[in-house]
């Protein structure tokens, strides 16, 4: 088996065989959620948990499909972030939920590093699907298997990731993807929304987006988060679309054949000019989004794998 | 087949045969739905998501045991309308949905229109669960199967909508309804909640219920919304209940056999006496929503046929 | 059979085998639930509808997991208390729900006695998941379980309930069951918070924490609304911890291998020293919660054998 890992908690500690074999059992998913019964019993007897303590819409729906076209028991809890204010507290939720007996927790926290401490508490196999700044590696991964099949390779393309990359977990699961499998990153943003000891990353560091894009082979956008804005931080909607934002005239410095990306839900007009965001021949966002589904089958899959078999050696 | 929908948006493009071949297939799931084991896998390895711009437990329990029953893999989305504002986020939502290959997309929204829209971005079928004040098929359909089951037929009856038209898509969808199948429609109502065009939609306006209700089979009073009272607009909740309130003397205007019709929930002493409304000689209220869950089904197993027919062809 | 009864209401009409028969079965769902595959098709082709007017993250999921485990079809239904101001209006929703066919109707409301007066409405079986405070029957049988477990028996056992007594329907639940199955039940707490007529209930009342526990076989905790203290009803958290939390030294006056229970959640430090709630030799917190459930499919099993025999005798 060349999936080890026991919790799929971020990118950092996975191996580039890992990370391999995860798109490539994703693409096999990528078939099955196209065909015309896209459900299977790859799960089925298995409880899956879905404990969200941000709201995410997609990414949760995007985890509740996976686990149901797999077959398993799938519960969401809603919990309120407001009332897990101690550690202790979130302890006590996950010594709780553990009793329950699931098998597979998918987990998201405001605070970096929660998802972390869940896990060490409890048997099953936990699911970061995104903790404060820290990681989010199941977007990193549909991002990579995006990038693989539009471009027929995941190592050695040029890759301008832009805009917001201090407060992005979407950012650093990328950043450490990328790295991992040889790629050459670029980090294209504002100084105040760049951290200072990015240039340690193994990264370039623009903030010109025509410097930053030229010869790039995929340009990943990111959210912003419009509340940051117009607080003397970063300068007004207006300029920063216009400075950083993604339009036609910016997108020429990249390569003929670049894609473009972006994590969703997007600001159009702020981040990304919406006419590049709709236009199928550049923009992989609608295949980001169904890679999703398919890279968290397989996540899952391959964690119910490892879990199963701890169980029969006894290691659990 | 003689249901060749692809979407479920409204009743006006329905053809006769159409309502036909929905309720008597609902026929048989009420059958299922009274048996012991009330499942079945019409519609294994399907997707449906439930996406509800406004709130509605009872319509969106009902499509969700539908779905349930029939074996579907369902998803409930929580969306939150205050963050789609532009008809543009409402797209990228639709493509977003469509990218996860759902087969089945229920859709309410406030706004008239917004689910048709939907429905021209997505290669699934789509079904309107009440968009504004424009439609809303699915309850037209479990009111239609009402009325025949009760009457035995569901042409040449006399029936009167009673109270608030003018704000009602459920008026509307029946009144295109009850209208395909050679019914006589009234509407009844004061002036101020009856539409001044409605006297072209080849119904009779009444402002008097002993009139309107005079020798009548259905009786079908609609919810009032309650905010819109008090307002100058119409009377107050008491001179209301007083004039259209369905009470037993304005009932006995219409046969000693009508039954009486509400689309839930109720607003007892305001619409309608609660004497009447639980006399279950007269009031089919129960086996409307009875009827719901089966309708539902019926024309989820319908689309689903069509949709993989449509897809075995080539045409998706 | 031995567990006669069409609904779970309360523990009070249970017969003592009816309670030792659910302790049974569920002693067999514990294994299913520890087992690789935890799925069984008992409730295949049934509906089960969680019906919560409260908010209750714990209980919820606990039925939840235990439906779906056995293969129900489950529905959530959040009810706001707020628009259920009237009896009326519960038993509309109740019919409402009625005629959708379900099977097992699991059911928390805030006022006392409104599970009841559903039942009546209804022709499914249904669940009282807690209502005001006057029953929540499946956390009293969770609790014996756990005693049963980890004592051997269920009887001849001295098992002091502390703390907000009068607010409580675990505490009223448990009693009636400890007390049917012939142990010596003590509640200790405030005054001010033990019921004036507990007297009566054949239980002895402490106000001091060392003699309610002295040679006691179980110290079982209750949860204390904080929002009741320090409004001269009770005294403020810190002297209420002083005189009534569980701490090693108060602990020490029951039998050495007493074990310490709690429903959850805790609020640490205020009824229960936190070393203490995680202390696994003492403890039993995290088994009460595996328990739960447990005696949830159990209860959900034999109410429905018992709904089938009846449709079958066709007495529906």
């Amino acid at each position: 088996m060349t999936f080890r890992a026991r919790h799929l908690l971020g990118i950092e500690t996975l191996h580039p065989i890992e990370i391999t074999s995860v798109l490539d059992l994703a693409d096999e998913y990528v078939a099955l959620n196209r065909a015309s019964v896209k459900h299977s019993d790859t799960l089925a007897g298995l409880t899956q948990i879905n404990m969200f303590f941000e709201n995410s819409t997609r990414t949760q729906a995007s985890f509740e499909l996976a686990g149901k076209r797999l077959g398993a028991d799938v519960m969401n809890m809603q919990m309120q972030a407001s009332s897990i204010k101690k550690g202790e507290t979130l302890i006590d939720t996950a010594l709780t939920l553990n009793a329950m007996h699931p098998d597979l927790l998918v987990v998201r926290h405001p605070h970096s590093g929660a998802v972390d401490l869940l896990a060490q508490k409890v048997n099953c196999a936990v699911l970061n699907a995104g903790d404060g700044r820290h990681e989010h590696p199941t977007q990193a991964l549909l991002d990579a298997l995006t990038i693989r099949r539009a471009k027929g390779r995941l190592h050695r393309l040029n890759i301008a990731i832009c805009g917001d990359i201090a407060h992005s977990r979407v950012a650093r699961s990328n950043i450490l993807l990328l790295g991992k499998m040889e790629n050459r990153v670029r980090l294209v943003g504002p100084p105040t929304l760049v951290p200072s000891g990015a240039a340690d990353w193994g990264v370039e560091v623009y903030d010109d987006m025509a410097e930053g894009l030229a010869d790039c082979d995929v340009v990943m956008m990111l959210r912003l988060q419009k509340e940051r804005m117009d607080g003397g931080f970063i300068p007004s909607e207006r300029e920063y679309y216009h400075r950083f934002g993604l339009d036609a005239a910016k997108l020429a410095h990249a390569k003929e054949d670049a894609i473009v990306m972006h994590p969703g839900p997007m600001n159009r007009g702020v981040e990304i000019d919406g006419t590049i965001a709709d236009d199928i021949n550049r923009s992989v966002i609608q295949e980001q989004v169904e890679m999703g589904v398919a890279v968290r089958m397989a996540a899952m899959d391959l964690l119910a794998r490892n879990l199963r078999a701890a169980r029969e050696a006894g290691d659990d």
